[in-house]
Parts: structure tokens; C-alpha cells; sequence
């Protein structure tokens, strides 16, 4: 059972754990700093299929039954799940999981897709609809270029600001069972839009929506960044981050101890010339599967703060002049119970 | 609470009420047989803005504010809220609730996500994980002929079976509260592919969603088709239909006495030539809220099962030659609580 300590922030009594998660990743993933922590690198950016969208579809398809098989599930064990990706209509986790025959709920938040699935499957067990529930994602650099900015063949030139999307997946199961990690709390994210109109500058435009969402959590629950040993936003890249350590300063929260950010932990921003970062749904998933839930299952890591931001734009509206609103949920994840 | 009847069937036992609902339509909806059920038509197709985009996040933002009122709430009495719609990146929503500080999670099912949004807050509500939780969507002729098909402008032929995407947004606004309508039990559908390739034909592809879903609320609950006063599917058209209950029928279940669509409900498809019928998210939510609901309300209707199709394809992957994998949620609805 929840309790509701807000609107938008719940406490999980009943503390559903993470029963099993995995990730999977492209070539220059699996070529980075933290190239090790994927379950399985693919060097090939078609996956063996013959476009870049079936490629991700292939990935979350890969991500799935890998965390299945490390948790010793069958798509039959699963109750229902959620998924959502950056493509247009999500098609990477429909065509990725038609085949499963597993009950669906389709999401969308952008990059903060990880967060938003983890955080729904964590209130259903919670509150003991569905027993193991599923949450997928993923994002891939060819088909992102060529949906949101253009296709790789043409060979634009990137922008100091900008971001290279992560070719990963991850993929984590929520249960009842009694053991970490657990699901302590969640806060659901309010939209943000401080006017940023530059769609090469993404960290910048959600930069505001994690510093609202880790603000309102913090409040709510009357803890202090100290309480964590990490607070993780998904990818605010090197620009964001500078930017919500720098709104969280000016109201004296001081996270810079505590925080990392996945889009500068999955690559080496400068010797893989990424620019300003990493960034994609699969950006902060992979990092979740593939890197912080292991730590907090041994007990390295006690309690930690995931964020994932997501810019809620598309190519048409930026060409009418729009700008960016912005999203970021919080989920609280925990080794111990109490 | 929620008693689990299979993995993707669930009783809600506290019986959350829809409080308030309110629908939104274009001139062409204004016109047909259901335009007086509408809370409010707009007979410029951009609704005073300079984009179709920003019209359909406009009628968006309508029907929001109109539940609202109807409801005597404030956006500040809403705990948080479901929506998406067709557009790539779900920016019907995103850019109609930017302004409202409403806490929001982002869904995507495309012409299913009325019933989505509808059941992701029921069973919230159920489960006192927020006590006013809002769902909306909305479709726009304009956008969807530009995103799916061909602008507009272009004046395309259009095929036999192809759908008429009306312009139109409902929303709801499920409570706590005791009083008609209840919202009884949910059944999350399953992708289903059955190999139709015709994007012009959405009708053909959705139905084996749409009776999937049934079934499987029927075979779980143990009700039959004559316990419900309707049976409501979203948008199949007319070839949608007569296969849907071609399909049953080979079942041994006859819900043809009760069947209603809301694409041939919509439109006089004769008279307002739209071939096989209406469809669109706005399409089964305009008719839930300014039809169906009230009538439960009233009690005029005592039960009924309302799905919502959609056909979770891409005009990418269509390029691609990939066939329509399509879902169906359903949400039983009722004028009382046993």
C-alpha cells in the first residue's frame, strides 16, 4: 500500500523489489568507460536486421529476455508491462515485444521513459496489482539522428552543446518478493518549460525539470541530499548538469557530492567525441541495469535517487518556433527495507 | 483495492467514480449525428492558433478545463494525470497541459489511449494512490492526415476502407467519490499482429485487438455479452466490425445486440463521406464522454464495456514493409457499485 506524502509523492510500504534487470548495448557503448557493465554489447548497429528501427526493437527484445533469463522468468511469468521509446508512435517497443504476448501499457516521456516505467511497475506491486511486472526501454543513435536532427549519412556538424544518443536498452522486472533492491518511493514530475528553443541544447531544457522533481522529493519527504549515497539524473549531459547544480545552489541544496549523471558516465566525452554527453532513453536505463542496481543488490550502494529527464519536443513543433517542455521523474531505491 | 482475476484482469472493489467528463469537437464533428453531445465545437479547424499542432493542444487544453468546470474542480485539485495522443512525441499533450502544473505521466496507445488513461487512473484511485486523477487525448484530422498520410493540402484519394480521423479530445476525471458512474474492472490488452500491412485499412488490423480484450474480460470475469447494455469498441469502421464480430461469432459469442463503434457512431458515413467510418483517439473519447457517460450517469445504462483500439504501427516502419501490431484496452463501467 502507498502513502501519499503529496500530490506526487508516494511512499511504497509494501517496498516491491527489483527482481531481476539487464541492459545491452551498441558498439561505442560497449567501447566506453563503462563498456563492462552491459550484459551484452552488440557491434553491429543493425542488430542483424536490415534497418536501424528494427535494430532497436531487436534491443529491447535482447534487454527483456536477458533480464528474464538472469531472473530465472518466462515472458508467461510476467504479469504486464509497461514500455515506451523516442521513436515516433514508440514503435521500438511495439515491434520489439509483439511476439511476447505479454499484457502491455504503451508510455511515453522521452528520455525520462525508464524512470516513468520503473515508477508505474513500483506502484502496481505496491499495491499488489500485477506480482511481476516489466518496464522497458531503449534508445538508438542512428534512428534518433535521423527522427530528430538528420540521418547519419548526411554528416551534419554537431553543435558544442549537444548530446550523442546512446544505442542501448534496459529492462528491469518489479516483484513482491523480499529482497534487494527495493522500491521505496516515487515522485511523479510536473512538466517544465523556462522557454529553451535550441534542440541542441536538451540538457539545458530539462535541466529545470530535474531540479523541480529532486526539489519537491526532498520536501516531501523531509530528506536531505546526504541521506543518499547517489542522486542519479539520466541525462543532463555537461551543460544540464552544471545548470541544476547551479539551481539547486541558489536553494541551498547542495548535491554535488552525491550526484551523477549517466550521460557523463556512459561515454568518455572526450576521447569518444560526444560533445556535451550522452543522452537517450537507453542512456539512463542501461546505467540503472548495468552499473547501480548490481551495487545496490550487494549493498555497496545503500540508497540511491534515480532520475531520468525527458524532453517532451518533436521536430515539428521546434520548426514552429516552439520551445522545449521538459519532464523528470524520481524513484527512491533502496537495499534495505527500513 | 484491486482483486486480480488473471494477469491482465483486475475488479476494482473500492469502485472509483468517474466525477466529471467533458468533450471537445471540429465543425465536421459539430455536424454529424452526435454533434449536440458535445460540450463544445470549434468551427475553425486551428482553433485560433496559426498551426494545426498547436489547435489540437488547444482542444486539449478545452476539454481539461471544461471537465473541470463541469466538476467544480481547479487544476489544483488534480493529484496528477494520464494523456498522450497521435502525434510523434505525444505533443497534443504535452503542449495543451504545459501550463497547467498538473503532475503528469505521458502515455502512448494510440487510438487506445482514452480507455489506457481510463484504467491507469482507475486503478490508481482504486488503490488511494491519488484521489482525483485525470486522463485526456485528443486526435486532429489535419495532424494525423500530415503525420500518417499526406497533408492536407495535397488532396490525396482516398481509399474504400480508409477511417476519417475525427477532431476531437475527451477527458476524465476519476474519484474517490460514491457516485455514477463506477468504474468496475479493467483488462490491459496484448499486442496483437495478424500480418495486415494496409495502413489504409485500420480497421482490419485492430479488430483481432479488439476481440482478444473481449474475450478474455469475459472468460475472466465469467459475464456474458447480455450482462452488459453496450459493448463499445473505439474506431474499427466498418470493416473493423464485421470482422470483430465475424471473429467472435466463430466463438460462439454473440455481441452484436449490444455492439456499438464509435467511428460509425461518430460520422454519418454516408452523408459526411468518410468511407469506413471515424477514428482517432478523440474519436472514442468524445463519444465516452459526451455520449456514453452520461447516460451511465443517469442510469439510462446500467453496464457497459468500452474499448479502445490501436494500431501501434509507424509510416516508418510501414515504409519498411512491416505489418500493424494493434492493442485493445477495456474498462467496464457501470451505474452501480454491485
Amino acid at each position: 500500500m502507498s502513502q501519499k506524502l503529496s500530490k506526487c509523492t508516494y511512499i511504497l510500504n509494501n517496498c516491491p523489489n527489483v527482481k531481476t534487470y539487464a541492459c545491452v548495448g551498441g558498439k561505442k557503448e560497449g567501447e566506453g568507460p563503462m563498456g563492462k557493465y552491459f550484459d551484452k554489447i552488440n557491434n553491429d548497429p543493425y542488430f542483424t536486421t536490415d534497418t536501424f528501427e528494427k535494430a532497436e526493437s531487436e534491443m529491447q527484445k535482447q534487454s527483456i529476455l536477458i533480464a528474464l533469463r538472469k531472473g530465472e522468468l518466462k515472458p508467461t511469468d510476467i504479469d504486464f508491462m509497461f514500455g515506451g521509446d523516442l521513436l515516433n508512435q514508440c514503435v521500438g517497443t511495439t515491434y520489439g515485444i509483439r511476439d511476447m504476448n505479454i499484457p502491455f501499457l504503451g508510455i511515453y516521456g522521452a528520455c525520462s521513459t525508464m524512470a516513468e516505467g520503473l515508477l508505474l511497475s513500483s506502484v502496481m506491486v505496491d499495491n499488489n496489482v500485477g506480482g511481476n511486472v516489466l518496464a522497458v526501454t531503449s534508445s538508438h543513435f542512428c534512428t534518433a539522428e535521423r527522427q530528430y536532427r538528420f540521418p547519419v549519412e548526411y554528416g551534419g556538424q554537431r553543435t558544442p552543446t549537444s548530446q550523442w544518443t546512446a544505442t542501448a536498452s534496459g529492462a528491469v522486472v518489479v516483484s513482491g518478493e523480499d529482497a534487494a533492491p527495493y522500491v521505496r518511493g516515487v515522485t511523479i514530475g510536473t512538466v517544465q518549460d523556462m522557454g529553451v528553443t535550441d534542440a541542441n541544447n536538451m540538457g539545458a531544457a530539462m535541466a529545470p525539470a530535474a531540479y523541480e522533481t529532486i526539489k519537491q522529493f526532498l520536501t516531501d519527504t523531509g530528506k536531505t541530499a546526504s541521506d543518499f549515497d547517489k542522486i542519479i539524473t539520466g541525462d543532463l549531459g555537461k551543460v544540464g548538469t552544471r545548470l541544476l547544480l547551479q539551481l539547486l545552489g541558489d536553494d541551498g541544496i547542495d548535491i554535488s557530492k552525491q550526484h551523477n549523471d549517466c550521460g557523463l558516465m556512459i561515454f568518455d566525452c572526450d576521447d569518444q567525441d560526444v560533445h556535451a554527453g550522452g543522452s537517450g532513453c537507453g542512456c539512463a536505463a542501461s546505467m540503472l541495469c548495468g552499473y547501480f542496481l548490481p551495487q545496490l543488490k550487494s549493498g555497496e550502494l545503500r540508497n540511491i535517487l534515480f532520475l531520468a529527464t525527458g524532453a517532451l519536443m518533436s521536430p515539428t513543433l521546434s520548426q514552429q518556433g516552439e520551445s522545449i517542455p521538459s519532464i523528470a521523474h524520481a524513484v527512491w531505491l533502496s537495499h534495505d527495507k527500513q
